[in-house]
């Protein structure tokens, strides 16, 4: 019952298209992945202990950017080079076969391993406006920009996608010829993103009632 | 802009209910969060490099179960009791402040840190049922069960719920005073999973095309 692999170096099925460390070839496929999430998962080891944090984002070219504030210890470990893991996941549906062992998921999950550093070529701010764009695309025109004090406390890292592996199982049950016989229902349960109406903040001006017309785009997009 | 919390020790602001490393005392609610998932993310340092890992869990009292295949080495490692980190994101929408320091996510997060064990007081078919269980309930009576040889393939982990954080972003936004002032809609974007149709195997037996009712449940469940 390999529900999601758990090693991306272990020996397995197939219907997982793997990419392997070190050779995304498919570098479209990888940022299709990347660009598709709205939170990822941070992974750092202080003193030898991990700690996985989710965390916004945005790829930008071969990179990924994310946030934080500056007072964290864990961003500022980050920020000092140390070595970190960056995963994301999105689920795609359940995999229902006959038998518990092959039973799995469809899911794409993209993973970054390396070293962040300072800010190439580009600002901070410039950086937030992009992190911004990937979650609220069109947002960022309307509103306050941060103050030099906001930017103070938020730190921006940057991820090189040097090297990077892509896992993705998209197809239906694959059985044993054997079970094929059992008198049990099999195929795929997809699972999709939906966004729901939006909510008007309790201090809103009824001036300003009126949703904007991006928000309606994003209420298009699906994971 | 705090889109997501980086640090669970770190000060910010309101908003986020915050319940302690080491004190979680509101032991519903973090259970309430870990049931809601269906992918948890698992990180491992392994010579100092974090890992983090996509993996299929259930929560079972106060432990949390997950499997992946015997032959990974980062699930070895973690057998081996080296230390984990586990953490569950389940995110709720977006929170579209005035400025973009305030914009933020509505999300659930709970993280587990300790150290895997080897199962205790359950055979590791149960456990497999169990995980089967929180992602498919009522499936496991119908398929094929694991085989000897398929249980020696699959390696379970059990992590105790010792030292967890938990954190809830759940509000809408909230501006500076000046803030409100500006001409822009604010609120919060909700986000829900949703099933779609069942797309049955292309080997599937006429015979056996009616879909189970709990697959109907399952479709009732939200995020």
């Amino acid at each position: 019952m390999e529900m999601l692999l758990a090693n991306p170096g272990s020996t397995e099925r197939t219907r997982v298209r793997r990419i392997p460390e070190l050779a995304v070839r498919d570098r479209s496929a990888l940022h299709a992945v990347l660009d598709a999430g709205l939170v990822g998962h941070l992974g750092v080891a202080d003193a030898g202990r991990p700690y996985v944090l989710p965390v916004a984002y945005a790829r930008v070219e071969e990179t990924v950017l994310f946030h934080g504030s500056s007072a964290s210890r864990l961003f500022r470990l980050c920020a000092a080079g140390v070595p970190v893991c960056f995963t994301v996941t999105e689920l795609d549906g359940l995999v229902l076969a006959r038998s518990a062992f092959e039973s799995s998921m469809n899911y794409r999950s993209a993973m970054v391993l390396g070293h962040c550093g300072v800010l190439h070529g580009r600002t901070k701010e410039r950086a937030l406006r992009q992190i911004s764009e990937h979650l609220m695309p069109g947002r960022w025109e309307e509103i306050r920009k941060p103050s030099a004090q906001e930017l103070k406390a938020t730190a921006v890292l940057e991820l090189p996608l040097d090297e990077c592996s892509l896992k993705i199982s998209a197809d239906g049950p694959s059985d044993e010829p054997a079970d094929r016989e059992l008198p049990v229902w099999a195929g795929r349960l997809p699972l999709t993103r939906q966004w729901g109406d939006p909510v008007p903040a309790e201090d809103l001006d009824p001036a300003h009632a009126r949703i904007p017309a991006y928000i309606d785009r994003w209420r298009q997009r699906t994971s």
